[in-house]
């Protein structure tokens, strides 16, 4: 059976891990700096002899295109980004694109051509690192208008189209003719580690709904109010997001957070009167998304009376949930089990290219374990086996989708 | 019936908010400042002429004594403390030293010599607003050197003895031969006020302990981590703060209180990994005390083991309650009962000078109602009603007290 070569592929990751390593052993590449221009050319000098195709659009994403049968033959596309978080890990991103690279040596290898282009892509900016939002993906798939995406002003106070200018990757748009897209990512999670599975069959994206929670109490002097006689800001918080925790365990599928909180006057000797906390809910489902997220607001009112308090709430973004199309599942589906590998179906927890894509063009992932499930974080690791896995992974279903593919459009 | 004139007490409440008063209708009147040297001033200049013997000592306790039918009879001492908070109101303190100049009137006004002498004294620095901690009456009872209080500093940068020196009032030492000590205040606390109730009997102050604790869990993506796989810093801690409220709660007699709260890293996305928090335990039984603070800190070990989180727990500091001495919490009780006012035996949520003076002296307290329970603020208020009925309970006390103060010794 074709594979790629794992060890070829590692040494790819190892040496585009060399541009903005940090002493920590991880990597800051964020989007649009001197690292990123240098990981763009690293790309293209090891892609652009493998293709006959090489171009980079209005918002500086790459394309590299090696050809069908027929030049013209529409194709399908893979990878992902190379810009990083500020303290950001090795593989995050980068897999995605070395992974399509390898398939690509692995095809030129073989001197294989299949019925339809194989195209590898490196999307601009998704980590919003440096620049928000992810430009790249929202505007190849039209959610954002590239004169938006030029005009945005990074963290550093520095234009996104002049940067972009500066490092040589300002391009023009050029229609594609894409049957699918497929990318390989690391998980950023710990569930294939936890359950000991080889291939994450990712299903779709968790829908994210935010929401800004105060709520309002009374002051007071700790020592000389009873507690009968108390509107205590943060103990009807903590009743508001135990309660509200329980709902989202108890629905089990959905993850619920609350990753901010601000108590005042934040005195040791004074009942708090004012909390403010953010929650954070997501679920792969549209329908039970909105339900829990009503059940939320309901059990908010109701606890903020029993405490007598008040509250304000305020949704700050909502993102519906991303299914990705059948038929891109049941490629990487079969290639997983084609290979002998064990897999799990699931929905990516965090936010890719491919949930972007997924409005545009036939979409599905795959995923390889993260150790302990962290990312953007200098400790970020997949093993050479586990990578070498999700590319042969993507090798399969990509062969498999362009056997089929008059059939995706 | 005696009785004390109810609105020349409000007056002189009122001539003497008038020093440091604020815009808000507050007052600022911090202790060994300049508005502080103007009240003690002013003060002096009022009871002067009531009084045979006047003296401050070396940490600026001022004392205006009233013979009994002997110079050198025994004297029974009333008093509070003249400075504020930095945004005071016009009654904490002041109340006290005011009502005690009242009694001072009343008993000039009808010409009465009691069998031992009557002394008003006003302590120095009893709200640890510019220096900590409250030295003039700790210096009084031997708890503090008075070296150490005239070195301390302020928030300022100023040293208190030379700014003791500054405003006139660096004295010294003179032993004194107290019967009792009995003091007047406002409540600061809600329960007079809810209950309808015209006098506070204060039994004795509450003990209190302050404790830091930090929960260590592990940070993770909010999207990625399942909700069985997180050690949430956040949810430990709420469960904790939860639980131990509900045993101090069930308890019935103490106040608890998480008045600091701090989240790590405090990011929307990412689970919390640290939370630290100040717990405020108060209770006015010493065994009750450190029984309810086992508790809380097995608990505290007890739900960090079923979070899968660690802990850290530092107690700050620890005070002991004071009980106050019989015969004077009866002749306070007996006042009260004598002019018709209902009455409540209550402790002390608050600090105050009389704390400290149970140590060394038979000591009493008379509570007045808070309006909300509102203090520190310049929105606290007593009505001249309530400061009335607190002056007329504070002058029987002290003619009960007086009439057996053979038997105090």
């Amino acid at each position: 059976m074709l594979k790629i070569n794992g060890s070829r592929l590692w040494d790819s990751m190892m040496d585009l891990a060399k541009i903005g390593a940090t002493l920590e052993g991880g990597v800051s590449r964020v989007a649009v700096s001197e690292e990123d221009r240098r990981g763009r050319d690293l790309l293209r000098s090891w892609a652009s002899p493998l293709t006959e195709d090489f171009h980079f659009d209005e918002v500086g994403n790459m394309f590299f295109i090696r050809y069908g049968l027929q030049p013209e033959a529409p194709i399908i596309l893979t990878g992902s980004h190379l810009d990083t978080q500020i303290h950001g890990g090795r593989f995050d991103g980068a897999f995605g694109v070395m992974a399509g690279l390898e398939v690509l040596k692995t095809l030129a290898e073989e001197d294989i051509r299949l019925p339809c282009g194989i195209g590898l892509v490196a999307w601009t900016n998704e980590e919003e690192a440096r620049y928000c939002p992810a430009m790249g993906s929202a505007v190849f798939v039209g959610k954002q208008d590239p004169q938006s995406a030029l005009d945005c002003v990074g963290l550093d106070g520095k234009v996104f189209g002049e940067e972009l200018k500066k490092i040589g990757y300002l391009g023009k748009h050029r229609e594609l003719n894409i049957l699918a897209y497929l990318e390989t990512h690391i998980e950023q999670g710990p569930v294939l580690e936890n359950e000991k599975i080889q291939i994450g069959v990712v299903s779709g994206a968790q829908g994210q709904i935010a929401m800004d929670v105060e709520i309002f109490g009374e002051a007071g002097h700790s020592g000389t109010v009873p507690m009968r006689l108390r509107k205590d800001a943060l103990v009807c918080a903590i009743d508001i997001i135990n309660s509200c925790r329980s709902l989202v365990v108890e629905e089990g599928k959905g993850v619920f957070t609350v990753g901010t909180f601000k108590l005042e006057p934040n005195s040791r000797t004074t009942i708090p009167d004012k909390v403010l906390f953010g929650m954070d809910l997501r679920h792969p489902d549209t329908d039970s998304l909105q339900n829990l997220s009503n059940l939320i607001k309901q059990k908010i009112k109701e606890k903020v009376a029993t405490h007598c308090c008040q509250e304000r709430i305020e949704v700050l973004f909502q993102k519906e949930p991303v299914v990705f199309t059948e038929s891109c599942v049941k490629s990487v589906q079969s290639a997983s089990d084609k290979l002998g590998y064990n897999s799990l179906l699931m929905p990516s927890g965090a936010f890719h290219d491919a949930c972007l894509l997924a409005s545009k063009v036939p979409t599905g992932m795959i995923f390889v374990p993260s150790q302990k499930g962290v990312s953007h974080n200098p400790t970020e690791y997949s093993s050479p086996e586990q990578l070498e896995k999700g590319a042969n992974v993507l090798l399969h279903a990509l062969l498999n989708l362009a056997e089929k593919g008059a059939l995706l459009k």
